[in-house]
């Protein structure tokens, strides 16, 4: 004999609730939610503007000590759309630092590894287990998942530059270890050590052993990239990022570290890239010229020194109208998309019933 | 002239204003918060019993049909720690599914992958591909990453087993893609293919060309791997997991998915095994047997059907006090923290100072 | 004014002369010699009957003991085309071995790999660094590069194996080291210990760290193997070489040794294959039944116990024409052609100036 | 009833006669030949002197045409101890070969893999699968396995370059495919686009996708070689090669091709190198200086445009005592070696005993 509906009713609100009380969700309540067609990310497409990070960086210079505790003076860039999360994009920490004259940001080590991106200043450095990589702007320095490194200014400016973390990835996979270094510094054991060994093209030392992923070079300098970037320049480009260089691990020929991918892109004078979107985040920082990128079907107008996010899975295409090169940094979560079999990528087309990803396991 | 305190007060609270409102963090604020010691994880232990679970999963086979939208009849383990997410650990769901006779649940892919582990029933089979393949209690079947896949059950029992998926991982990572199939079910185009190719011990087919990291072998049978573990268990095993296997790729002798490592354990009667902790998240389910674990030093009896989850860099020890062995099986995020550089582990000494850690370029 | 004939010619040989005395080769003198359209192996296609070999490796162990210096009663096989090279391939050492009851062969190592896959017997070992891996019929044991081993017979009966060594190219190589072993056995720790670990389809035990590409497994049981090529002889296989497995390293997933792939194949009743060649080169062991392979255009016939070399690039296809199945043990150079970026492989069409060749950067 | 010696010797001699008329070895005639201690290399340490080669060359490029069939003009360095072996070394070919103005040596392609040093003129290039690599002094130019290419002098002086195949491990392995190009070169699409794209300092263009372990770079130039060589020796470096570099495959990190190692190297003023010995073998050329190295006990002096060889499992040592930089370029089998699991170095110590070897499973 078949229930009434009411009863019916009444057994599965029982049953719902007995569930809750024993920690327990009914999928079928929930799939429409969990599975999702497409990434329904919280990630907004967002746009900070130099003039203010700049003031605002300088500004922190008047006013915050760099102390223990505290560590780094640092401004990140918060993503609109994550509710307060401690993030540029959902992976990535994205940020400003400044260091002033004579200071040394203290040593200490941790389990999120670390880029920096240098935008202004000279005469600085970061010291990674005892390597003094001295910077200008333009080098993109590593520091490594749970190497050592102070950072210090030894001139009369401060020097101002990009952190590029995965400390929101690492965050969220409960792994962050943090360790301070028993004194201020770091003894330095060698100047440059890293570049004076690994900056020859496509060249490694044979005396230099393999320390699994570890990256072997820890300062990517400015002048031969852009070299690199202007020569590659003269030739055919991605329709969809214009000339765009990823930064590798001499030992793997992969990224550079196992969380973040580095790029640096120019988009030549007169170019406008085809859409295409991309399973991965990315954060932007405008290092020379000035175009706009659009993003979801929004534009957002940069130049040089601003930052600004694409989120997963969002139509980007880039354009320079001017007659000037423009060059963004970025920094990618792809290579954990890699690594976990997720990476994803779609070209826009207008009528496109078809079109074509390519990536997990369909290419 | 020095200002005094009060102005400097104000100033920076202005600063500190005007950072909110442009979306910036001053780091040195929050240091502590987002770099701890160690992690400072959410995920609680937690245990929940077969009774309750295979009661409730047979009531919802009286309460609720299987239907496209809701796809699955499926409750899934929500850890009491994590403010309503739907996850047992941060990274892994973990569930008891179950279907009944003359059901299929519908085909559909997802960009989560899964394992099933069967717990009761037989005649019953996931259908990957195409490949339909055949289950019984015991067996480990696996859905990668994008494969199509529909259950039915053509035994006049029900068929209970334990889910174990990627989602909430890929879910944080804004990754998750879904398609249902065009039809309820997908066409078979052979039954127990994988088994048939690759149930061989450290054998495979020369004419099977390996797909990416894609796993060739979908179905771990259940008595091959028993009778390993008998064998094994002949002999001296690990301190911290007594007789532990790791389930392998065969065509990588890596993990069987790129993010869920699965492994089936037996602590021996008698067998009271050493503390560690790992970065990894894990959840149990008790095969066989009876015993107990200490969790951060909680204990958590525990017997057949059973669940229980152990979090990220919590220390846990096993044992078996009875005469009978114990048989746990585990889905462990630990692939993920490997690709990434992440993972570490620790044995527990009593008095120490100076335990030693494994991992994250330490070792 | 431009010189005549005969003083070009008398130029040329005094120049082809010098060059002979300078240690110098006019390569266009030998292009044709040393860069033809396809390889001009001198290894011949050759069979071995069983009949000789067991009754010579018998009589071997009545004439000969083992001893210091000899190290082995060992037959190897001597490829007819290759000038008395002791080799059965170019690159490919096969033999037959016999240990007769109490008998020990003295502990050694060395850097040719070595394979042993038991023909007759039992109650016999071979102690691979200390672990004593008890044989039987039909199993591979591994003795892996720069590995002690020696073998011992604990039967009243001999035991008779085949031995398969990279000893022709480690030798061509200039890469053979040996080092015999202080005493004349090595001490046992332990007794099938790799076989205890390793022996479950596709497991690998947790506590196990794989050291490079050492294989942790070095005793293939015969009968898993055997029941694994009945279930997949249940359905559809190659249609070149029918039923055919590729022992693997469970750590990597590839072949058992860096220079060596051993493989166990069944041609099943009724079947007769289609041709195909491949660059690599194999010494065939015929381990049960009755069948004939054609090579190059020339029928063999083999039967139970009988050895043949298929030489590279050689056309070859097998038949079994019986109602008893036919399986086969072959050594193969494969995956040295495959670590060097050489492999290739092509199959048979009666009309093809356009056959599709696979490999070396073309696939 | 035991037989008198005269019986067994007589048995044993029918025994070995069977044995050779059945195509059977006894191995424990020839196990001290087939198991050295050590290596037995045939190799010989030898140099050539580049007034010869030079002379010699120019001499080829006076009396005989670049034609099909003869395809290069090329003088191959043979070693004298390996009888006649057109090889340099058991595993590498090492050559001098001119083009001359206007000349075009024709397209065609093989499994032997090659590399290009160059040593003198300009305005030449190497047309790899349609890209045009215009080759000066110091450039490194690949042509792997299987790719087409011709070489053409566009200037009014020839060019002359060192050739370096793995023409003699390809030709023992019995893998050498060979095919002309149906006209007499490959029509160009373009003129250095790998530089183009791949010269940059451990970058790559992100639109590039890696086909297996081709290598995308196919010229290194010489200048930025130079200038990292020149910055990598301002600093400590090997005690055994000093200043010494490999080109790296960008996508890989590994060797340029998977049989031959290219390396450069720095001998400075006043630098004399212990010794060490390793089971590769050599071929090196002096691209700037002059030195002596001592092998096995024999000083060969060097100086600008000589080659040497250097034979493995050789003690060796270099040295500078002028006032000017030495520069070697050199190619080695060390790819091989390490593929088959073969590789091992050891440095020497006058007293030693207990000397260290590296590799081979002993690190």
């Amino acid at each position: 004999m078949s229930k009434s509906a009411p009863d019916t009713e009444r057994e599965l609100n029982d049953f719902y609730q007995e569930a809750d009380q024993r920690h327990l969700i009914p999928l079928w309540k929930v799939t429409a939610q969990l599975l999702p067609a497409e990434p329904q990310t919280k990630v907004l497409p967002y746009l900070w503007k130099w003039s203010d990070l700049r003031r605002m960086a300088n500004r922190a210079g008047d006013l915050v000590p760099i102390e223990r505790g505290g560590e780094r003076r640092v401004l990140g860039l918060i993503n609109p759309g994550l509710g307060g999360k401690y993030a540029a994009t959902h992976t990535l920490w994205a940020a400003v630092q400044i260091v002033k004259p004579g200071e040394i940001a203290p040593c200490h080590r941790h389990t999120a590894a670390a880029i920096r991106f240098i935008i202004e200043g000279d005469r600085s450095y970061t010291n990674v287990n005892g390597d003094k990589c001295m910077m200008s702007r333009g080098d993109l320095v590593l520091t490594p998942n749970w190497s050592w490194h102070d950072h210090g200014c030894e001139s009369d400016q401060p020097m101002i530059w990009m952190d590029g973390l995965d400390l929101p990835l690492v965050g969220d996979l409960d792994a962050v270890f943090f360790e301070p270094y028993p004194t201020h510094a770091h003894p330095v054991a060698q100047i440059n050590d890293s570049e004076r060994k690994f900056s020859g093209p496509h060249l490694k030392p044979t005396w230099e052993k393999p320390e699994g992923r570890y990256p072997p070079l820890l300062n990517y300098k400015w002048e031969p990239t852009y070299q690199a970037l202007k020569k590659i320049g003269e030739g055919a480009a991605s329709p969809f990022d214009d000339v765009c260089f990823q930064y590798l691990n001499p030992h793997t020929g992969g990224p550079v570290l196992p969380t973040i991918g580095c790029y640096i892109q120019m988009i030549r004078p007169g170019i406008h890239t085809q859409a295409h979107r991309q399973v991965n985040s990315a954060v932007y920082h405008v290092f020379e010229g000035r175009g706009y990128s659009v993003i979801n079907g929004t534009r957002f107008d940069w130049e040089r020194g601003d930052f600004f996010v694409v989120p997963p899975w969002a139509w980007h295409e880039h354009a320079n109208e001017g007659k000037e090169e423009a060059i963004l940094f970025s920094i990618q979560d792809t290579p954990v998309m890699e690594a976990l079999g997720l990476y994803r990528e779609q070209p826009y087309q207008e009528h496109d019933g078809q079109q074509k990803v390519i990536g997990t396991f369909e290419s």
